[in-house]
């Protein structure tokens, strides 16, 4: 079959030919029909400091992906060929503290697919069976394909809990961006975005934000404060993994606010634990993944209600072996989305 | 001032002159303009077996209201004459255990204006300054009159929690109805209403129900679990307050779902203990009045955000005068929600 | 091997010889050397209704057990031959919603060791992996025996949330008992204890409870608001299953408190939900079995640390040729909780 | 009357005759009996930064404290001459988004007493009745006079949530020594104290710490693991405000643990957010106070049912005239709390 492989240290990635995967009697073999692309499938690719220390190649490299099943295992139950479906990319243990008491995603001995065994982007994939996700026939093939990231958003909005809230999410990258529209589904009653990019933020005012702002903006300070009657907003989603973002971010969320933080700082970042998470009563909330599987039933709720629309973001559907094409237009930011059509 | 007043034991209210309320201290006058009608004004106007039992007449009736800040005590802080308020109609004591751990709206000694102490139907009315709410300007009158109402939909609505979830209404009276605009905009991923008047089943619709159910349809346990991936609901918003409907509803609620009880049932219910709470793990919400005040910031950012239209809700606005008309259209079904133009 | 078989409907049970249960490939054989005697196994002895309705004999019964591994399945993967273990005796079937959100002890479609398939009285039992609890070696075993319904005392508990709390007990059968030592260690400022049984309040009190009260004492209201500062108890453990004890137990707690309810009532219950739930602002948390493994990892710590002690309540270790006597003491609550030690 | 003063800027204060304070009519005149001291009392005795920046001489310092009211204004409703109280110091404003949703302990406008208005060091203090808190007869002199310690040990411990689980106390100084007793009592099933001091530490011992661990030993990552079944601890309350304390102690926290921060940094620290927050799962809860009142209930449960004992944590009690002595001792760490007896 053919497979986007990561060969060797160093940057760039190789389509070939490889070896279809084999299945045991509690997996699943799904045929790939379309995968997204993930910015850290780009740190992969550009083989940054990250992946140095964590990615084995040879690896075939993905994980977002949405394709049918094409075989199941002796001891499969509850999937069956042809079934149209997506996966949770973490494999967890099913034995440990967590993987026992329903936070399997945060499992102590995590694997994840696409960074420490093979991905996504391939012809097929083996998957355990208990990481499947039947999709709703309503869901388009393009969006089903990202209900990873997506999932990541909802994660975070419902960890946060953002009901009848002020909401400010800094960083709009494609999680950002989609944390929009599901914020807004999830009952924000409004939702500022933050960034730098002014095109980000024109297409958060599309995806429904109600104010968006530069986050270089002097007077910010004050504009968040007049957005939310003087007392700061009631929760912030951190989605840059911006040390500056954070702090801004922080100091914006009032008195007994919720904070959740999924962008990954890629170095330690210097905090006023005193005034902005102590004085306050902050309540700050590590997002890891998705719950398996609350989130995915809470992502699809979202999806086949028609509450949220996905449209936007995926700015580009792409065949396979236009890769490289993927690859540099996520590099160059002239992407939200990009999703990679496996089958063609 | 012209106030309708319960003169005696018995039916019917009078609208007649009495003395303008004087305040205390700590107190704010209020000169009502608008003030809704609520089916305990109904029982009250009826005298039935409840109202003989707690109210003590003479009384001023009525509980929903706003209006502008005429008068303030000399201790008042945040209130200024002029400003446009609603209020909560329950007093609460201030010193016991609820009151002082945030719960003040389950007060032991809770005092409810129109029912324990002169309430609203009159051209003024003597609130506590703690009891006044400020209304944002973008509020219509109308809907400010039902915050008190709008308040009791969004508590049970936030204490049941709907944020992706199926949510089942049964009963759609003045608060169910308006249950379903809130529940949709505080992130309820299906909304399905049951009632046994097609006339407001109807209205369930237009405000936003994604689907609205007969009660007695024989099939409706067969399309309930159809439109919930036959598990069943998430949650149950019961605003009836009968028997049949709690059974039938707490019938309808999936294993681990909630349940959030506002009707009141006007004698004990006969529930099946074991097979719909303790086997499914269910967790039953008492709902009472508003949390004071997160229900009312929740309520006005519904609002104010424009996340909820009560328009259609509110089928009348009719002059004070008309009282007697007003508590016809109640009785006999024939109104949704009904405002009397106090001040006209 | 020698097993306690349910042979057809009607009274009693035989001890026989039958064939010694196979193991699927996820599956242990556990060699049962200690059981615990549960009130459903005496449903299931005398045949009453409800046993009549759900168990198909010839069945084994007992779910509740500790015991050593024998024999593994080919892919089970953390539990060796060996092992000491107890087990969960609620088989899930992993595919349901519950199953996939973590709350597997509710499962929609769960089957009952010694209810639903062939149970524990017995030398040995093939239990799923999944199932299986490593014991730690500190344990005693008539402690280990009974965790199954040492935990449901732990999920109760655990579930109201106890810390700091007044908190009322009905019924102390065995559960009820267990749960006055899991309270106190899990935080309770006060536990109090009612029951018709004279003897059962003595026991109560020596197992910690501040305070034990007969359920029929005509000034036990007064009491009851004496000890709790005339508010009302925070917390209510219901393990009677009696109408009356559940009415008088929610006519107990205070407002805004919380009522855990697992003793199961065989009939409906006519319930005041206006005055005792709705009005209250009470939360009702139906309970059942234990949490999938979070209460297991509960119990343990709490046996481990040595802050539960089981001693008082295992009044019985009998061989298990007596079980008919066992039967008999639990029939005239003579014993708190018995283990038959199935080994001898 | 006799007041200790901060007079000026710069170091010490001064025990001299000030003017008894009067009241107003919803004020509370208390003759203070016993007072505690805290570190922020050292720290405006010394003048460090922090105090040069928030405190404005002369003012009376101290806000731990009890006594016996001598004089109640006019409205004031639930409180009368001769109780015996002590009170909540934070003095909240009373109309911000948190002081009316149930949140005064972290109202935007808050003022200390002894730190933004006079203290109680000093015969007399004026206090509004809202802030009072009536003492149970049972809670002996010194222990009510350091409720407000005490509370934020509870506070700590209540928002995190212990019952059950395994708690790592990073910083034993006085109020971390409070929270050893205080978890203990609400359900911890281990606790661990962390310190470099070893009397401190072996204070926790005696205190009912299971393990106290100097901070510096090198194999602790080793042994928390080994005290933690190799998960981690459930739970940290961080006491010290050491930077240091902190990443230590967050990467001692199993993933999906919790972890109270108390302790104030006095400057920025540098956190590794994605490896010791984010992938892990954590929620970190910022604690400021104590809750008003729900932390004084919970408090007055945990000592009236001597379930806490405070008696090894109060190692001093000296006369008013010997405030000299207090403070050095406090500074050179030979005391862990220090009651003044302001009326001899």
């Amino acid at each position: 079959m053919r497979a986007l492989v990561k060969e060797a240290p160093g940057p760039g990635m190789v389509l070939k030919d490889v070896a279809k995967p084999t299945i045991g009697p509690t997996d699943v073999l799904i045929r790939v029909r379309k995968a997204g692309i993930c910015g850290t499938d780009g740190h992969i690719w550009h083989w940054d400091k990250w992946s140095q220390a964590r990615v084995k190649p040879p690896l075939i490299v993905g994980h977002e992906f949405m394709g049918d099943v094409a075989e199941v295992g002796a001891a499969v139950r509850a999937v069956q060929i042809g079934d149209r479906v997506s996966a949770e990319g973490h494999i967890s243990c099913g034995v440990c503290l967590l993987c026992r008491t329903g936070q399997a995603y945060i499992c102590e001995h995590v694997k994840i697919i696409g960074v420490d065994r093979d991905g996504c982007f391939a012809e097929y994939i083996s998957m355990p069976e208990n990481n499947v996700w039947k999709l709703d026939p309503s869901v388009p093939d393009a969006w089903a394909a990202v209900f990873d990231p997506l999932g990541n958003a909802v994660h975070s909005v419902m960890t946060a809990g953002v009901s009848t809230k002020s909401v400010i999410i800094t960083g709009v990258g494609s999680i950002g961006l989609m944390a929009i529209p599901v914020a807004r589904a999830a009952g924000a009653a409004k939702v500022i975005a933050i960034d730098i990019n002014p095109a980000k933020l024109e297409l958060a005012k599309r995806l429904g934000a109600d104010r968006a702002f530069d986050a270089r903006d002097e007077g910010l300070q004050q504009r968040i404060l007049e957005e939310t009657n003087g007392d700061g907003a009631d929760v912030l989603l951190e989605m840059s993994g911006s040390g500056a973002a954070i702090n801004q971010g922080l100091g914006f969320v009032r008195n007994g606010g919720r904070a959740a933080l999924l962008g990954l700082p890629s170095d330690n970042v210097s905090v006023n634990l005193a005034e902005n998470i102590i004085f306050k009563g902050l309540t700050v909330l590590g997002i890891n993944g998705r719950k398996m599987f609350e989130t995915w039933y809470q992502t699809q709720a979202l999806v086949v209600s028609g509450r949220v629309d996905l449209a936007p973001i995926i700015t580009h559907v792409l065949p396979f072996g236009r890769f490289e094409e993927c690859f540099n237009l996520l590099q160059d930011g002239k992407a939200a989305k990009i999703v990679m059509d496996v089958a063609s």
